[in-house]
């Protein structure tokens, strides 16, 4: 395979795809991504660290014509891009590409919205950009994955910066060589460092990512120029940022195989490595009909990237009990589940469920895939129940259904926007395609009721 | 050494240093950076790159109260910081800390003056900022280089992002944590790769550096938290996008050795390694009186980055030009020197130059000091005239006379801004230490003078 042209055959297929020639599937799930995505960024809009950078950057803004998805305020384009991206994400509760761990969406969508918002884009073509970008960014993903993660970039928005410059660069128009711009553009822009995990810059990451790849496609059509080869040259992203280099997994299939079909979406509001054992003792405890349990100790055998990633011991936030197995399975255990309740101060610091996460041990098994757990539970009474995971709820295998994620869309969203107005919004995103101006009318309906003072 | 505190110790010395304990020689050489500093952002505010970014941005501009240096247009602090660092850089004039190649008043000055120019802040606190930022990101650089850099990192981006986020959070009265968090944030945005040499974005580099630097301490003003260990941690910021990490020469002697005080000024526009050569055949050049002179053949002996960057056999733009020692051996010999003319499409492709260029040959030699080239240049007439420069002008050993620094402010900016206004705009910027808003004076006096229309 020729890898000397990498770069342009993806900004000329990012320019040159017609929509119509996206098959169904990976349109529905493309609309499937899309709402569950919406849902996420209501859903995150009222954590710490959206309020936090809205109060930085606010004065900075251009016109505010751009929804702050679930909030009042509005924003210019590239700040609400980055904003949502923020809150789409804080939770840690979107969505996954499983071969990447890149959470696709946000990156793209983060950027899309506000877009779209102040632009007559049809809700087609809009979904059209949404998959092209998100297709950028798993292939991108692809190429360098896992070497690229290993060595600690946060792939999301290192991969995620493409798709955004992807997504708008169509919508504007670009020819193939303003794309292979963008994509040098967001190229040199690419950040993110995994060492921020547990911090509020986690969720940076794709807000950054969504507002530098806008930017990059921006620039472009103005005629901003940048090397043809950002990601294939010698000094380009997949050498410098990754010691594996897969260039086939960027090009081959492009059309044909569609990574932006295979996204799944998270059930329990953290990391995708504790899904599997948040999974598991949330099924023990159904088994055990709710029923409190004296239990002695729980014995998890896992692989090796949850204690690697989600090792915390002793979680005093919530944000650190995102990274802690041992909190999150005692949770599972008492309460069920891993909604963005399990993950709040209050629930890390509930007495009971620091008493069981003490006796909670995790040992690490490469045999056992990232979707897997096995799990012992052994009671005060002597006896022991076992749970064996091969496929998380949320897996391609195990994909949460439409009903679900309408669920997960109106548990995120009703409080904030009023029932009513969550309902509304929650069918105007399944409704994309058939909208004129898509962006404007779901903005509008993600955030709450407006009185002037804050217009 | 322990290095498990560097990020903290960095960041406290940072915010807590007296502007009276950096010493008066250092202070002086911060002063003739900016100086030269400034006089570059002036110089490059009529390139396309520049214009092109303006267009592409000024719609996303919140309140325009701040100077694009050089230009009647104003921008918000984010997006004049984006504006001056392409234009101080776009030309290749800028300065060198010659140790790490970076190009450390960029980054920093980019952010500092239109903050300032916006605040009430005394010259003599943004002098010290300036100074601080300088320091910060050189020995991150050192930290790093070369592997870094060799890796295909564009260090001036990459390490530059820390000294804006140094500056602009001691100017915002960031506490140490406060300013660990706003490295973290610098740390997750620090990103440019040399691929993009050759191209507009190159320039973007030290622009979006300053833009992102600025941001990541307005967001930890805010309380947004990071990482308080994004240099040093085994995910941070070294291990991640470095195989060499010597943090020694990030915290020894802190305060005490200053490598802000070891900037050198560029005598000629175009990359440093460039500079022994043009130097040499501008001395033969003026040895031989000026006189057009019949050349069978150049030889150069050149250290082996003298290829490795500027190699281009057959430059067909000014911005290829400075990237091809052919073209910049062959200007010189004939009209003397490399100023921002010598790097134009009109230089490049003046057909006598190009004759010349085609005789030139050059070989490397890995003895040879990045500093230093020998020259024969073998004469029609049978005659060799040789050239060996140890020290190119412009290095710490033949820095250039605050004369030669006030001229090259003046050649640059007295067409744009007007004779009087430049030399207005030259004396306000030596002046810096005296004066009370000296952002406010100094970026004022250097735009030309507006009309209604445009402000």
């Amino acid at each position: 395979m020729a890898t000397n042209n990498i770069t342009y055959t993806l900004a000329d297929w990012a320019v040159s795809l017609k929509g119509a020639d996206i098959p169904q599937p990976t349109r529905y799930e493309g609309t499937r991504s899309l709402v569950n995505w919406i849902g996420c960024a209501i859903g995150g809009s009222q954590h710490d660290a959206v309020m936090r950078a809205l109060a930085a950057v606010t004065q900075f803004s251009g016109p505010r014509q751009a929804t702050v998805l679930g909030r009042p305020e509005m924003l210019d384009e590239l700040y609400s891009a980055l904003l949502n991206g923020i809150s789409s994400h804080v939770l840690d509760y979107d969505d996954t590409h499983l071969q990447t761990i890149i959470h696709p969406a946000g990156p793209v969508a983060a950027a899309l919205i506000p877009f779209a918002e102040t632009r007559n884009i049809s809700g087609s073509d809009l979904l059209t950009a949404f998959i092209v970008g998100m297709e950028v960014e798993c292939r991108i993903g692809n190429c360098v994955y896992p070497d690229h993660y290993d060595r600690g970039w946060h792939i999301t928005a290192t991969a995620g910066v493409f798709g955004a410059a992807a997504a708008v660069g169509r919508l504007l128009g670009l020819n193939p060589r303003e794309m292979s711009w963008a994509f040098g553009l967001a190229a040199t822009q690419s950040s993110g460092l995994r060492e921020m995990f547990g911090t509020m810059t986690k969720s940076f990451h794709p807000g950054r990512a969504a507002q530098s790849g806008m930017l990059a496609a921006i620039l472009a059509k103005a005629g901003f120029d940048s090397s043809e080869r950002a990601i294939e040259a010698p000094r380009g992203f997949a050498n410098v940022m990754s010691t594996k280099q897969d260039y086939s997994r960027i090009v081959d299939g492009l059309g044909i195989e569609w990574e932006a079909a295979t996204n799944t979406y998270k059930p329990f509001a953290c990391g995708i490595v504790l899904h599997p054992a948040i999974d598991a003792c949330s099924q023990i405890r159904e088994d055990l009909n709710n029923k409190p349990l004296a239990v002695q100790k729980i014995e998890l055998r896992v692989n090796p990237l949850v204690l690697e990633l989600t090792g915390i011991r002793n979680p005093t936030t919530g944000l650190e009990g995102k990274f802690s197995v041992y909190h999150a399975v005692a949770y599972a255990l008492i309460y069920g589940g891993g909604s963005p309740e399990a993950f709040t101060d209050k629930a890390v610091n509930d007495p009971s469920v620091v008493a069981l996460r003490d006796r909670v041990t995790a040992s690490v098994d490469p045999a056992i895939h990232e979707a897997s757990v096995k799990v012992l539970v052994h009671l005060e009474n002597g006896g022991v129940v076992k749970k064996d995971i091969e496929h998380a709820i949320g897996s391609l295998e195990r994909p949460l259904s439409d009903e679900q994620i309408n669920d997960k869309f109106l548990r995120q969203s009703s409080e904030i926007l009023g029932q009513n107005r969550a309902e509304e919004a929650l069918k105007l995103a399944w409704a994309v395609e058939e909208l004129d101006a898509a962006g404007k009318m779901i903005a509008q309906a993600c955030s709450p009721i407006r009185d002037v003072a804050t217009m």
